[in-house]
């Protein structure tokens, strides 16, 4: 890891700390690279059962790195090939959490906004420190967050995600959880615990079940009810077959610990 | 019917009553075969015009039977064709309700867990004693409840769905009717009224209207806007031929009460 | 613009008024004409940056015509071409909203019923004066709103829209704010202010930007994740190469206002 992604391992838990506070941990080339290298070591990983995303400093994340992008308009092209290609990498890496096997937790306090927002409604859980505000701001500067949309309409009702992205107004974390776009607010003193406590009860669930089922969960999305089940069903049948499971559903009849393998 | 689920018509009504208090209702294969038959005889029966379904005892329905799915361990396949037939039909039966011609609310209380939360999502309304218990809790014995997961996160929002099936937490009746899998709680001593009260709001609308609208309803889930629209103009045009609505239309605008046939 | 809808510009705001209160606001064949004729003129104006739309008199809009409908009766087919034509009509200026470039703000009410709440629903986003009630009640009268539960069933929870359309009950602004069918709710006498400040709020942004945006929001609605990211990466890319959006960020990096040509 580079001193611009901090990765800590709790156990089976790997935290990883957004390390750029002068930037307000801004989505740089840099960043997005380490982003994607530490997830791609993450999928291979098979220690770590979950993953936690923060942001170190006064915010989570305030999205992409405005400096960096102005400079690349003195290229001839004005900057268009570098722009289609952060713009590109950036959706690879929003991409790879879904895709990663571990469940990815987001633990923002601060501000979390454009690319920082869509980070957020990306992770596939999310808890906040009462304060934090959420934005997809971009309109505000003339840029609209086109991409960060993609991850915020798809968490939160087509009315409100419409008024935040072109308004670019802030939502407080009551709203954000109320909408759909955070799991959970709490007082700031306790966000660091109360994400690493949410993060240790999935981690000790069995592994396998949760991959299986984090992996599932994405692939039924937007398919047809018929398509939905037919997939689940042998999703189903593949988790009941492991020994883990057989041993976890006896333990439970027999109303004692069940001593998995995994 | 079998004793295994009782079936009650109250005028226009059907009550559908899971009765395997001793197993929490689990959908065994006398139980999911139960529920399959009763779904085909309501889906030629022209008398009933809503249906309830409901739990007896202590619980709504808590998932799958354990026992019998551990039995057919002892097959040569090790339950294999077994576990992938047991979810095929739960599937079916889960996709009778949407398919049935008649609304279906879920009267429930108690608990819904794993295949029962299922239920409770997959009927078109539901209505909760206050103090029930919701959740997807099969992480909690290794069996990630993936079949579930289809109709609950078609019901609430990604992250909520994500949370609960990966933590296997529950939720109360406040949450659960806040993300929308459930449309009411009421206290336990009206859940039987209230629930009745809602069928027969219902039951005592223009049958072939509510008809052709739940189907309606399913069918134009998931299509573009124009092919949705497309769709239901030719439902609403087919609905506007009806004797019976050029009646009630005409009643409305003459400020009286229709005389239906139907 | 005929005295049925009424236009007022008030700056780079457009304000549309239903001005059929008698019938309130029905939307009759020459409403939706109006309405069509209306959103097609809006579409050319590059004057114009938000529009607004309302109702005059006691409600927002109750919906459809019934007496014209009825009327249709008397043709030969006895109004089955009439019908599906009304119903195309209607759902062709129903797409006008999203497809029009300026977003569109719903200022509601009295009531918003049938296709009046489908309006609502419809507008990208919507402000309601409290006490206002939403209900999509055809079904009262034996016309089940099948094409109104296009655009509710996309705004709201399954549930709550099955609810609405089955029983045809209201639901209060309250109600309407937490399933997402309005933004936000305020005081009858804050509701023209306060729209038209949303509406200027939107107004201040580059005009280009928030038109790709809303042009994107719809577009990626639906598609697959990697889909919705590779076309809003060229959004992005293309927004970033005009000349008002480098000089928006340039004036954010150098803390001042930013000098907009457009």
């Amino acid at each position: 890891m580079t001193d611009l992604l901090l990765r800590e391992d709790i156990g089976p838990v790997a935290r990883l700390t957004l390390n750029s506070p002068a930037s307000l941990n801004a989505l740089s080339d840099a960043m997005l690279a380490a982003l994607s290298d530490a997830f791609a070591r993450l999928a291979q990983d098979r220690t770590i059962r979950v993953v936690i995303l923060r942001g170190a400093g006064k915010a989570f994340c305030a999205g992409h790195d405005l400096k960096e992008m102005q400079a690349a308009r003195s290229q001839p092209d004005k900057g268009a090939a570098y722009f289609l290609d952060l713009f590109t990498r950036c959706g690879a890496v929003m991409q790879a959490i879904p895709a990663l096997p571990q469940p990815v937790i987001a633990e923002v306090h601060g501000i979390a906004t454009a690319a920082g927002c869509q980070l957020v409604a990306t992770c596939d859980m999310a808890v906040a420190a009462e304060g934090t505000r959420f934005g997809v701001n971009g309109v505000n500067i003339g840029l609209f967050c086109s991409t960060p949309m993609v991850a915020l309409s798809r968490n939160v009702p087509a009315k409100v995600a419409f008024e935040m992205l072109t308004t670019g107004a802030f939502i407080d974390t009551t709203r954000a959880r109320d909408v759909g776009l955070i799991n959970r607010a709490v007082p700031p003193a306790d966000l660091e615990s109360t994400t690493l406590a949410l993060a240790q009860t999935v981690a000790a669930k069995l592994s396998a079940a949760v991959k299986i089922g984090k992996r599932a969960f994405y692939d039924q999305q937007g398919l047809s009810l018929a398509e939905a089940y037919a997939q689940t069903a042998a999703v189903m049948q593949e988790n009941m077959l492991w020994r883990d499971t057989a041993e976890g559903i006896q333990a439970f009849l027999e109303k004692r610990a069940p001593d998995w393998q995994a």
